[in-house]
C-alpha cells in the first residue's frame, strides 16, 4: 500500500491508505485512542477502537509518546470538524520509535533552552508555519524575477580586498591570500547587466557586527534585484511591485499558516501599489512634528523609522537621502548634490527598513572622484571602473532582507526565528 | 515612448519603439549603417539610412564603438532573414557612452587574460548563454521541488566544530570562535525533515581543496534534498525523476541559447527515466572488462567513471560503495555489511559525477559506533544523534553539485565557466 502525505488526504477518500509521520499529541476514552499524527505536510486525528483492533495495536498505541514516529494504516473518512476535514479510522498502527523523554514539552521554555534545541524546536507548529512562510517568500521573489526577464546571477560569496572597512567583514585564509565574505553582491550584479540587462542575486550575506538587536543575524539571506537604463524611480517602482507581489502571495498561498501564526492579516492587505514616496527631509519634517529628537542629516534609527512608517497604511518609500550617510557608488540628485539618490523602503508595524537600494553612479570620473573622497583603495575598484569605461549606462537596484520580511509578514519579535538555523554574536550552534 | 526588450519585440511590429542597449557590432555600406544591438534579452539588426535621418544621428553611427551603449529608436518591420524575424528601421540613434578600446576583441585571448576580464567577458554571446542555461537549472531545481511538496530550508554556512576534519575547510574567527564554512547542508537538512518531511536546501559550499582539476571550485553551488520515510530504492527514484525534469526543461526553454553553445542535443534528449542502476561491484567488473587499471575497494577517479558511463546511453547511478570509502552517516546495506547505501550518478559524456547521496544511518546505538570508529567527537554530533532519540525513520537524500551540471549540459570543457564570478584556487577576483 502506497504511503499518502496528509495534504493529499482528500484524494483518498473512503480509502484505506498508510500514513508516515510524528506523534503530535494523544488522548484516550478507555475503548477509542485518538492520536494526532503529523507528516510535515499537515496534521489528522487517527481514531482506534478497541473493538476494530487486534490488542497489540490497541496496546502500542499506550506507549507512543510525543514525537515518537509510526506508521499508521486506516481509511480516510470524512470528518467536518476536522481542519483538513478528514480522520482516519485507523486498521493497523506500527511504532517506528518510542521517543524516550522529548525536551521539549508544552510547558513554557526559556529561549535560550529553545535555541540550543533548534534542531527539535523546528518541529512545532509555530516554527513550521513561520519556516513555510518563508518558504513562500523565497519562492515569490523568485518568481516575480524570473516572469519578469531577469536572469540569476550567483555572485561569489569569497571577494577579494576589503572595499569599504574590515571592521564587520568576516575574514578568512584563502590558500595563503586574505578573502573576505560578502556583505552583497551589488558590485558584481552590477558588472552582469552588462551581459544581461535585468538580472538579481540571491544568497546568504554576512556581517560581523557585535550588536544583539532584534533585527540582526551575522549570517542572513538577500535578494537583490539590478537594471540596466533604470534610474530611481524605476527603481521605487520595482521596489514597490516587487514587495506587493511577495505580501500578496503570501496572503493568497499561506493563510493556514498566517492563522496558525496568529497574523492579523489587514495591515498585510493594505499592501499594493502605490506606496507613498517621500523625501529624506520630509520624513524629517515627520520626526519633527512628533517631537522626535533627530539630529538632522544623520541616519534614522529603528525607533525613528517607526515613527515615520506609523504616518502611513502600507510601506513608506524614504528617498534623498544625505550623500554623506550613504556609499560611494550611489549617484547625487541632480537638483542637490548632497543629496544621494538612494531609497529605503520602510515596512509598517515597527519593522522598519526591509528594502535598500538607488541609482548608482554611472560616470567614470565622477566614481573616481568619490573613491579618493571616502579614502577608498582605487586598484581594488579597478575591475569595477571598467563598467563606466565600457558602455556605461544609468543603472539602480536594491537588496531586500529575506529574515526582516519574514519577521514582519509572520509579526514576530526576533529575527532569530525566521531561518532554520540562526546565527547571531553568540550563537553558532546547533 | 517607452522603451522595449528585444525579446518582446514581436508585440510591437509596425510600431516605432526606443531599444537601449549596447553595439555587438556594426557595418556600414555607404549610405546604409547597420548595428548589431544587444541588450541582455536579444539582439536585433538596426538599420539606419541616410536617406531618413538627420546628419548628426547618421554621424553618431561611424563613432560607435564595440560596447558602445546607445538609445536607438526606429520602426520595428518584420525580416525574414534575422534570427528574431525583425529589424528596426531607425529614425534616431542616441549615444549614451562611446567605449574606447574595449580590452575583448574578435580576436582569440588566452584564459588567464578573460578570467581576468570576468566582469566584460561575462557579455560575449557564449558567456550569456552559459549563464541563461545556468538560470534555467536553478529554477528548474526549485521547480522541482516546490511542485512536489519539498520545502525549502536555508541551512547555516557557519558551521561550529570541524566534524571531518579541518584540511579542506575554510575557517574564520567568529567573535572569538573558529567557524567553518559549509561544505554541504545534508545534517540539517536531516534534522529539518522531523519538521518538514521532504526538505531541500540549495546554497554556496565551499572547499578549500589545493586542486587545479576541471572540475572543482573552492566555491559553487549545491541542492540537496532529504526525504523521510525514504530509502536507497526511492532516493534513487526521486534522483532520476528530478535529474531528467532539469534536462528536458532545458531542452524546452533554451534551445537557442545550446544552439549559440553548438550542443548536439541528441545525447541530452535521452535522459529520461530509468537511468540504469549498477553496484559498485558491476562498475568495477567494467572496469576490468575495458581492462581500466583499477584497485577494487577505492574510489573511482574522472577516468573510471567515463569508462562506466560510456557503457549507456544516460546517465547511469553506482549504488552499494564500500562503506569503508563512504562518510559515517550512511547506512550499510542489510545483506552486506561492508556496503554502504550510497549512490553516485553518473552523467554521459565524461563529465562524471553530479549527484551523490544515499540512505542515512537512523539507528542511534549504530550511529554512536560509528562516529566512535571514525574517531569523530562525540559531543559535536550530540544535536545530530537527537535526531535519532527522538522519532527516529529512516531517510535518505542527494546532492547535486550545480555548476557540473551545468558543464555537462553546456559540454563545457571546464567548471570556471559554469558561474559568474568563479572562485579557484589561484582566482579571487575580480
Amino acid at each position: 500500500m502506497d504511503r499518502v502525505y496528509i495534504a493529499d488526504i482528500a484524494e483518498h477518500e473512503g480509502k484505506e491508505i498508510t500514513l508516515k509521520g510524528w506523534l503530535y499529541n494523544k488522548r484516550s476514552s478507555g475503548k477509542l485512542w485518538f492520536l494526532i499524527l503529523r507528516d510535515g505536510t499537515g496534521t489528522i486525528q487517527c481514531v482506534i477502537s478497541k473493538a476494530d483492533v487486534d490488542e497489540a495495536t490497541f496496546d502500542v498505541c499506550g506507549e507512543l509518546t510525543q514525537e515518537s514516529s509510526l506508521e499508521v494504516t486506516g481509511n480516510v473518512s470524512p470528518d467536518k470538524r476536522a481542519p483538513s476535514g478528514y480522520e482516519l479510522q485507523v486498521t493497523r498502527v506500527k511504532a517506528v520509535q518510542i521517543a524516550r523523554d522529548y525536551p521539549i514539552t508544552p510547558k513554557e521554555h526559556g529561549t535560550a533552552f529553545l535555541m540550543d534545541h533548534r534542531h527539535l524546536w523546528l518541529r512545532s507548529s509555530r516554527q513550521t508555519a513561520i519556516l513555510k512562510v518563508r518558504h513562500e517568500i523565497i519562492k515569490a521573489c523568485r518568481d516575480y524575477f524570473d516572469s519578469n526577464g531577469f536572469t540569476l546571477v550567483d555572485t561569489p560569496i569569497f571577494t577579494p580586498a576589503a572595499c569599504e572597512g574590515t571592521t564587520t567583514l568576516f575574514e578568512t585564509d584563502y590558500f595563503g591570500e586574505k578573502a573576505y565574505l560578502a556583505q552583497s553582491g551589488q558590485l558584481y550584479s552590477e558588472a552582469s547587466i552588462g551581459a544581461l540587462g535585468k538580472v538579481y542575486c540571491f544568497g546568504p550575506t554576512f556581517r560581523a557586527e557585535k550588536s544583539k538587536t532584534r533585527r540582526h543575524l551575522t549570517e542572513f539571506w538577500m535578494v537583490e534585484p539590478e537594471v540596466a537604463f533604470a534610474d530611481l524611480d524605476d527603481n521605487m517602482d520595482l521596489a514597490e511591485q516587487f514587495l506587493s507581489f511577495i505580501v500578496q502571495r503570501v496572503l493568497e498561498n499561506r493563510s493556514e499558516e498566517l492563522k496558525a501564526l496568529e497574523r492579523d492579516t489587514a495591515p498585510l492587505e493594505r499592501v499594493v501599489p502605490p506606496f507613498p514616496r517621500i523625501t529624506y527631509d520630509e520624513a524629517v519634517d515627520i520626526l519633527r512634528k512628533n517631537n522626535v529628537a533627530f539630529e538632522p542629516g544623520g541616519d534614522f534609527g529603528g525607533g525613528d523609522e517607526t515613527v515615520i512608517s506609523e504616518q502611513f497604511d502600507r510601506p513608506v518609500m524614504v528617498h534623498r537621502y544625505p550623500a554623506a550617510i550613504k556609499a560611494f557608488y550611489m549617484k547625487r540628485a541632480p537638483e542637490d548634490s548632497s543629496k544621494a539618490l538612494g531609497v529605503d523602503v520602510l515596512a509598517p508595524e515597527g519593522y522598519g527598513e526591509v528594502i535598500g537600494g538607488g541609482q548608482r553612479e554611472e560616470d567614470y570620473d565622477t566614481l573616481v572622484a568619490r573613491i579618493e573622497e571616502h579614502d577608498l583603495p582605487r586598484e581594488a575598484f579597478d575591475w569595477y571602473l571598467d563598467l563606466r569605461r565600457y558602455g556605461t549606462v544609468p543603472h539602480s537596484g536594491f537588496g531586500l532582507g529575506i529574515e526582516r520580511t519574514v519577521a514582519w509578514i509572520c509579526k514576530l519579535p526576533h529575527v532569530r526565528e525566521t531561518i532554520p538555523f540562526p546565527r547571531l554574536m553568540h550563537r553558532l550552534k546547533p
